[in-house]
């Protein structure tokens, strides 16, 4: 997505922050900022719905892998990074009321509350990279454009007004390279963990391979499956179902960049 | 295969290889005995023979997982049994000569050679305990056959006369469970590992998953995968084809019991 990645060699979260903070007129989808540092999915929500929240991730830890929770209105996240202020860090953000988009905007100063809690959320970049370090070829990525992503009929355990389906990534692998995605991505339950399922996708509710319901259709060759992980979209996609009335998130592709590395991630 | 498991509970792999050395009549495969102890597959070759046959597991350690190998002459393994004595505490042998069997035999006491090495190697009795310790089901254990194997089109990496085809056995797992059972056996690197192909068997080599080269058909349903280890039919075949003047296996099903438990051969 980003044309420029050399520029960003060397760069490390608190440094992408800070660019981000003070961008003026330079708004850019962060993949490819600080190599090497995790990137979180965001959802912001009043107090009074945080409960209900932190429950559905603690219960569906596979699509809402949490990384960090806020103090109520506290825009600082330390356990993420120094010096991060989730108002001003993050190039994009969607403000909701009552489920509906109401505007996108460049910082939280004119919206934020004193009630809001926000969730941090592990995302598929971190794993994509450990795939890609093993050797594994992305197609999303050889092909140039997003992930292809599908609406299943997984429900995911209800807590409070959140509930929904499962939405899930997929990326085509050979037999055995599938085997070996399950054990490179198997390393990082933080970020979505092993895959949810493969081949099959009928299985799960999808209907046509071709057809994703967000992001972009990839090529699955003959001689492959289709891996499905599951997919920080879940938490939006719930969110926008629970219509609350009001919540903050990031714009697709604009996330919050932290100071811990993917590596830091891998529990074995 | 053994009809009296309860009689084994509490058996450890001396006391199965005691029982065995001084068995009499009771002769029966030794799956079900010593349970959760570590049984092995194994061959028996001339010195000359020897570093051929090491270097070609060492290049295929998938399919001829190395447990052990003695020293030139020597009946004992010190490194999987205390009291271990080669020649007698398997409870069928096969004699090879010049790749044709000769005789079955209930041990090795006359036809034991002084520049005989032997070779141990882990068998998937060992993952598979794991595997139903996950709560998976073994499709054979529950059809109550042996496990279906085939002969595959990849070629293991030769060493000297040794060389051929891969045989894998076969599981089938719907695809959550055939994830499962990926994380489930890499953590068994020694007894075969993780998978080495899912699905699509024609990929491989295997026109009809119906009718495996070795063992039983076991039941393949709509919702499920063929999953395939490679297999330690492999070594056999290999050895069969590279007709060694004088040879010693074990007679299929009657292994070697030793004294490690499954649960060692962890790697995580």
């Amino acid at each position: 997505m980003d044309t420029n990645i050399s520029s960003f060699k060397g760069e490390t979260g608190v440094d992408a922050r800070r660019r981000i903070r003070n961008g003026g007129s330079n708004l850019a989808p962060t993949s490819g900022m600080a190599p090497g540092f995790v990137q979180g999915n965001l959802a912001i929500l009043p107090k009074a719905l945080a409960a209900d929240f932190a429950r559905f991730c603690q219960l569906n830890p596979k699509p809402c892998p949490l990384l960090a929770s806020s103090e109520p209105g506290d825009w600082r996240l330390p356990t993420l990074g120094e010096d991060l202020d989730i108002r001003t860090d993050i190039p994009l953000y969607r403000v909701w009321k009552n489920g509906e988009l109401v505007e996108e905007v460049r910082d939280l100063k004119k919206v934020w509350r004193d009630d809001l809690v926000s969730f941090v959320l592990g995302c598929s970049f971190s794993f994509e990279e450990a795939l890609v370090e093993a050797g594994l070829e992305i197609r999303h990525q050889t092909q140039n454009v997003n992930v292809p992503m599908y609406r299943t009929n997984v429900q995911c355990k209800p807590s409070g007004p959140f509930h929904g389906a499962m939405v899930v990534s997929m990326r085509p692998f050979k037999p055995a390279d599938a085997i070996r995605a399950v054990q490179v991505t198997t390393r990082f339950p933080s970020v979505h963990g092993a895959p949810v399922h493969l081949g099959k996708p009928e299985l799960i509710g999808i209907k046509d391979i071709a057809k994703p319901d967000y992001g972009d259709s990839v090529t699955v060759k003959d001689d492959e499956f289709p891996v499905f992980w599951a997919c920080g979209v879940t938490p939006q996609s719930v969110v926008a179902t629970a219509k609350p009335e009001f919540c903050i998130t990031h714009a697709p592709g604009y996330m919050l960049i932290t100071d811990l590395l993917n590596s830091q991630l891998a529990v074995l």
